[in-house]
């Protein structure tokens, strides 16, 4: 099937920071893999079709990546299990440092070995064209971590809401129209705006303590 | 059908700072709401029931309270309007301040004319018994909402996070076996959580035009 498919990364690729193993065959993903041993964290993409018909090399795949970037029901299908946190601590038992939930218009969350890390979605009144939410989540994701000099779990929360960001725009027209004409000044406003609809004031413990 | 039940209020429930209408004939929610003039804040629930058999009667009491709390699908068939964002709008275009929005799983989301506020809910690795989760989201709501001086936004965001903490330990198990025995330490824990699994640095607007 993917008999005249074997990619051959160029030198420079082999060198780069951040790969994000795109949608396709868990095999063809594990070779690329194998071709970037220097990159600082490799994130994976995957779906329906390989969680069922190549369950044993995605799962192979899975083991060689630090980060997965799934949807929910995706992540309860390759753990096999119907609750998503007991799903999410399972996957990384076989070796990603962290997983990334996508929620669609509920948002995303974010497993590590000790942490979670949940946002909504940004509120859209119109959702016009939902295709490629996912991708320019992970896009705005990738890209982010991109920028940053340390990917640790505060650039990846960050990283997070970039790709919420991103999302929110794409699915506002037809394809990439809105994402082509975006500027630096409309995606910070919108992660200000995440500041804003997610912050609450922390409660002293004492006063908590009366309030209860 | 109801004609024999017409709630009165005693003399001190008529001075109630705040009240909770529960879930009974919209009728019957008006009479009562009538009787607590003073009431800093008459919050209202409501179910499918209501809003497909007395759709007008509802739309009346829906005008007269300052807070709606329903789930998802509710606010949906209260709006007849499948986006919530429009939903909302509409709804708070009829009177209400505020509306939370209940989303079990993926938390809870409030809208007031000029903000947004969500949080994710609590995760649970297990959910042993999913019944009466809504109410004790509005009970823990509530009772939080009792204990401030304010009833202002940042209030009410507080009063979301103990709500959520309440029914992230009521679906723990059977009815209310959990609830009974539960501290004020554990319920303080969980609010912390809150706070650190939904937190992220804010980044600086010229450090963010760099970083994408």
């Amino acid at each position: 099937m993917f008999a005249g498919f074997q990619p051959k990364l160029s030198a420079t690729s082999r060198e780069a920071r951040l790969v994000f193993l795109g949608n396709i065959q868990p095999d063809l993903q594990r070779d690329v893999r194998a071709q970037v041993p220097r990159a600082e964290l490799v994130a994976l993409d995957t779906m329906n079709l390989w969680i069922d018909n190549t369950r044993e090399s995605l799962q192979k795949t899975i083991q060689v990546v630090d980060l997965l970037v799934v949807n929910d029901a995706e992540a309860r299908q390759i753990a096999e299990e119907a609750n998503l946190i007991k799903a999410a601590r399972k996957i990384l038992s076989w070796g990603p440092k962290t997983i990334i939930v996508k929620r669609g218009e509920y948002g995303a969350a974010m497993f590590t070995k000790d942490g979670y890390f949940a946002i909504p979605a940004y509120p859209l009144e119109s959702v016009f064209d939902p295709t490629g939410a996912g991708d320019t989540f992970a896009g705005g994701l990738m890209g982010y971590l991109a920028s940053q000099p340390t990917l640790d779990e505060a650039a990846l929360r960050r990283a997070m809401i970039f790709g919420s960001v991103m999302a929110s725009f794409n699915v506002e027209e037809f394809g990439t129209e809105r994402v082509q004409r975006l500027t630096h000044q409309e995606i910070n406003q919108r992660f200000s705006d995440f500041k804003r609809f997610t912050n609450f004031e922390e409660i002293p413990f004492d006063r908590a303590m009366r309030a209860v």
